[in-house]
């Protein structure tokens, strides 16, 4: 195992949640993995409905299911007390335990020692593979696609997601590759970048999309932005690691700032790809945006159609909000 | 605690080393911070000799010693069994043990119950401080002066540690700041930016050359190079976080293509500089390049003079052999 792996088919946890926006990740998966996961798994009557079979642990188990994955976040990131009996009974009957939150499960004595004796796993998604290598730099089969933002948490990892369903609806062979805990949450696999030592950072990010056929496209998440004052040298890691051949810019439109860094403007989207470029040319010389995708839920309906025709005359690139529009512009601009 | 400190005075270990090459944590100490060693602690007679009193463990902590520094590397980076006696021995009578090389002192079993017994530290170099912050990108008070390199390997811990010694000869108010094991070894703290968790690289780089007074210079210690393709995020988080208000470059004469990575060539002086303005000038708009630093060794003697000369003209630049010629001819170009 070189990446995380996330054992299919999941039961998915909400514990006592109601609302989809509190449990992103159960939504996620079962947004874009429903093929992975066999059921749901609620504390209570009325508990968010992800539209999956309502199962126990037991008939879970029995049905072959692999991993009991917890989809919801407590209020700061913890594990509950109350959540343990639950946990360890899904230990106890042979599933794995997979959780993204903050406090890791490998940190829970008690599940520890549970583990321990069954032989079942708990799978951190925070916590990055052992024994990571160094970068090399040595070029890799295959072609490889890296979303990159104007900053954190805008639409990054969805643009990416889009864009695998849309190659694999068009014939195409192609993988999402995740680089974030939520991510590999959905995904069932890949490696937390901005947890790896940094030193091993594009080394990491080689891993993460390994050699491959001359016509499979791995298709990456994002991490940060290049422009960003706490977070680019992750961006910069996955960047020259991933040695990609296209990329698209992500971004929100009406973001003026850099989030939470208010003293610091948003760079411009012309500014991200001549950065990208500049420094993704030392590992790929072809490297080259292929679009914008851009998420427009800030505009009013009536606007959203118009910005994106003016930016996509700006930039000379098909720019969709992919969540809206689909990826088919940018995936024909792969060719 | 912030940073790594290492208590002074010092006994450097150097066990049965008898070459300085294979010594070069205790020589460096010896050369750079003399003022911090008390003696030196060899298992032989005829042991390599640092200048220093020869003391027992027992000696020296009569005379105040605060910290048994291991100088030497074992073949492989572990701490030999015929260590372990000695290293007990310091702990016993009440003082730190410190290492810089790979196995981690907190690893031992046996050192760490007499540590936890006796109340002496175990101080592993590599292992960042915990509970590092992400990086703010705050314009902090003082100024700062980073090394960058065309490689790794190149002389940025040297001369950095001679412009420290050549701004304090002058009377500036100087500190050379060590990002890695080797140099807190030396100085006696830093962060060693290559083993800290990306997301918080350029955090630890804000808190390496905290706030300080107007006229203050930190003399930051560089890492990798921002074109190394295992290491360049490392470099950026480092030059983000430092805000740098100038730069040396440093090189070595002769170097052609990134060691250990032969298949890719040396960015030129000019790409650096270029580079580093590009990246630095979001947290420092004033950053500029103030001179070149190069390791002239495998020059011939007679060659020397003119490679700096025809390099200075065709930079425009101080260009010096830090350890030939010190950094006045840099120092004069800061004001």
């Amino acid at each position: 195992m070189i990446t995380i792996e996330i054992k299919p088919p999941y039961l998915i946890f909400v514990a006592d949640e109601k609302e989809p926006t509190y449990a992103k990740t159960a939504s996620g998966i079962a947004d874009w993995r429903r093929d992975l996961c066999a059921g749901q798994y609620s504390f209570i009557d009325d508990g968010l409905d992800l539209g999956l079979p309502n199962m126990t642990i037991d008939e879970a188990a029995a049905a072959g299911v692999k991993s009991f994955v917890i989809g919801t976040a407590s209020v700061g990131g913890g594990i509950p007390e109350e959540w343990l009996d639950t946990l360890e009974e899904a230990l106890e009957a042979g599933l794995d335990v997979v959780g993204g939150v903050h406090k890791k499960l490998n940190d829970i004595p008690r599940l520890v020692a549970v583990a321990e004796r069954t032989g079942s796993r708990l799978v951190d998604v925070r916590t990055p593979p052992a024994d990571l290598p160094v970068g090399t730099g040595r070029k890799r089969s295959g072609k490889r696609i890296l979303m990159m933002g104007t900053d954190c948490a805008v639409g990054k990892k969805y643009t990416a997601l889009a864009m695998e369903r849309d190659m694999k609806k068009r014939g195409m062979n192609a993988d999402f590759r995740a680089s974030g805990q939520t991510g590999i949450m959905i995904a069932g696999r890949g490696i937390p970048m901005d947890a790896v030592v940094s030193d091993f950072l594009s080394g990491a990010a080689e891993l993460l999309s390994p050699e491959n056929e001359p016509d499979h496209w791995d298709v990456i998440e994002g991490q940060g932005s290049i422009f960003h004052p706490g977070y680019s040298s992750v961006t910069l890691g996955l960047l020259i690691g991933s040695q990609p051949d296209a990329f698209v810019v992500c971004h929100e439109a009406g973001r003026k700032v850099i989030e939470e860094w208010d003293n610091f403007p948003l760079p411009t989207i012309e500014q991200v790809i001549e950065r990208t470029v500049d420094l993704g040319n030392q590992v790929n010389p072809n490297i080259r945006c292929v679009g914008v995708a851009v998420n427009t839920s800030a505009l009013a309906a009536e606007d959203r159609e118009d910005y994106l025709e003016i930016l996509s005359k700006r930039m000379g690139l098909p720019c969709v909000d992919p969540l809206i529009d689909g990826t088919d512009a940018i995936i024909d601009n792969l060719s």
